[in-house]
């Protein structure tokens, strides 16, 4: 594991939402942070946005430090250079353009120092259509979090074909320090795993909608009242793996010839076009109008944080 | 709502666990319970078996009454005419066979009162499989819990053609009584509404495994401790309107394409074959030996069981 004392500092570029969020994750893990941001007034901002986080957080027990200790832990750098120094990691979070992603990597690469990592956060860019053909390829690779990351743990590690096993396992201790969960996406591939697995479901909501079987408040219902339960502390596979007296495999050649067919009734071929967003839309609006929004945004960040402190008392 | 108090009695045909589970559902609710099956051992037993879950459901706070008072309420009779006699719903748990669920509801035609609704457990069989072209066809229709329902609240009710307004309605109300989350599925369709769900997610988990993307661990990572957690309080709707400044529509048109090049990346013409199956299960067991599923469902039930605290904490 790697030790935070004998660390040194990360940096974090680019400090929208997600940006500050990783702040908090590495200086809550004990991580000097250096922030960064090329627009200054986003910078100017960000310290403000992680004392709000970190307040948050400290209201609901979710930080073990006083939250100005670990606010104390990061620093304001106006310039990339002097940002990256001393950083043996750069999580970079700036805008989702593989272009600009290219050109932060081009201006870090100068600054180098032989074996300094650097993770990005996109949600969906590969690291090869930004990161290849430099000379610190073998060090980049995506460190894709789910928003925000100082609350939920799952990180997808993507390495690029270019991506070294160092970097990979430098970026899996790494978040293990901060106590994030993560994961190892070993081929770059459309959504990754989270939202591959996301996009299928929705889907197949989306479709139910479609041909009227279901509202959209109903398939709520399903997995937040059904589905969502055993999902939230054991994932999909050990939820059958207990579902069935032989295991796994005794449920896979039960219910297989079922999920193939059910999978094969659709053609995926569709978009789903103005009508169906438009009834979806209607159909939310009328359960939250948009006024609201922003409210019931508020209301989930702290049912985020209840989740937290309950996954918590479960951990093994 | 229904009230319990002049409603009368409910009858529990079928009482392995599914329904000894429903037993307990109705019974904390505050009704009287006949519980009966055609197999007598499984009968003796179903008092114990129920006693135990109210047992366990006690210690961990989430029943209101003393177990005794609750169980108090459960009747043990031999014959299927004395269950039925005074009760207006029958919940049927007998074993998934249509021509059993069929042969059932051919006994229970010549003892009906005219106006008693009967909703079978079944996971995968339509009403219109069994009930249709009998004298109380428009009474009978799909009642489909998730296991147990005494834990996990959603349930799914599904009318067959011939079911009617009026039956659908008072599934409804009684689900509602019990504390329990209804669903309508408004046509019937292979895997209802919940397993056409978790169909979806696991073919797309298990060709991540088969094309080497991910390990099961880290699918189940993704689930648990990423997109469980939202789906767990809210669902994918909710998560997906919040996840967008513009709700729902404004996340549509901007990931809309994304989702749908994933879903289409896939044939679903395949099957889970005996290798790929093999392989799911050597990681398993590599996870959790073959001896300890058993061990570990037990957890599962007390994991689900604090959730279900936790649940309720949040509840508006």
């Amino acid at each position: 594991m790697i030790d935070p004392k004998n660390f040194g500092t990360v940096a974090c570029i680019g400090v929208g939402l997600v940006g500050c969020a990783w702040a908090v994750v590495f200086a809550r893990a004990g991580f000097a942070v250096n922030i960064h941001d090329a627009d200054a007034a986003v910078l100017e901002a960000a310290p403000g946005r992680i004392r709000l986080q970190l307040d948050a957080l400290s209201d609901q027990g979710l930080v073990d430090e006083p939250p100005s200790v670990v606010a104390g832990r990061v620093r304001v750098v106006a310039s990339l250079e002097e940002a990256v120094r001393n950083a043996v990691y750069v999580q970079e979070s700036i805008l989702e353009k593989a272009d600009l992603k290219r050109a932060l990597l081009e201006q870090l690469e100068p600054l180098d120092d032989g074996r300094r990592i650097i993770g990005s956060s996109t949600s969906g860019i590969p690291a090869s259509a930004f990161a290849s053909g430099l000379r610190i390829s073998d060090r980049v690779l995506v460190v894709h979090p789910v928003n925000p990351p100082s609350l939920i743990p799952l990180v997808e590690l993507v390495p690029s074909p270019d991506t070294g096993a160092d970097a990979l396992n430098f970026a899996r201790e790494l978040m293990l320090a901060c106590d994030q969960s993560p994961i190892t996406v070993r081929r770059e591939i459309d959504g990754f795993v989270l939202n591959r697995l996301q996009a299928v479901l929705l889907r197949e909501a989306w479709a139910l909608v479609k041909d009227g079987i279901a509202s959209v408040e109903d398939i709520d219902k399903t997995v937040r009242d059904g589905l969502g339960w055993r999902w939230s502390f054991m994932g999909p596979f050990e939820t059958i793996d207990l579902n069935a007296v032989g295991g796994v495999a005794d449920y896979a050649r039960r219910l297989g010839p079922l999920y193939q067919r059910i999978a094969a009734s659709r053609d995926h071929s569709d978009s789903w076009d103005a009508e169906l967003i438009a009834e979806v839309e209607a159909q939310r609006r009328k359960l939250l109008p948009q006024a609201q929004l922003r409210e019931r945004s508020h209301w989930r960040d702290l049912r985020l944080m209840a989740f937290a402190l309950h996954a918590r008392s479960g951990r093994e």
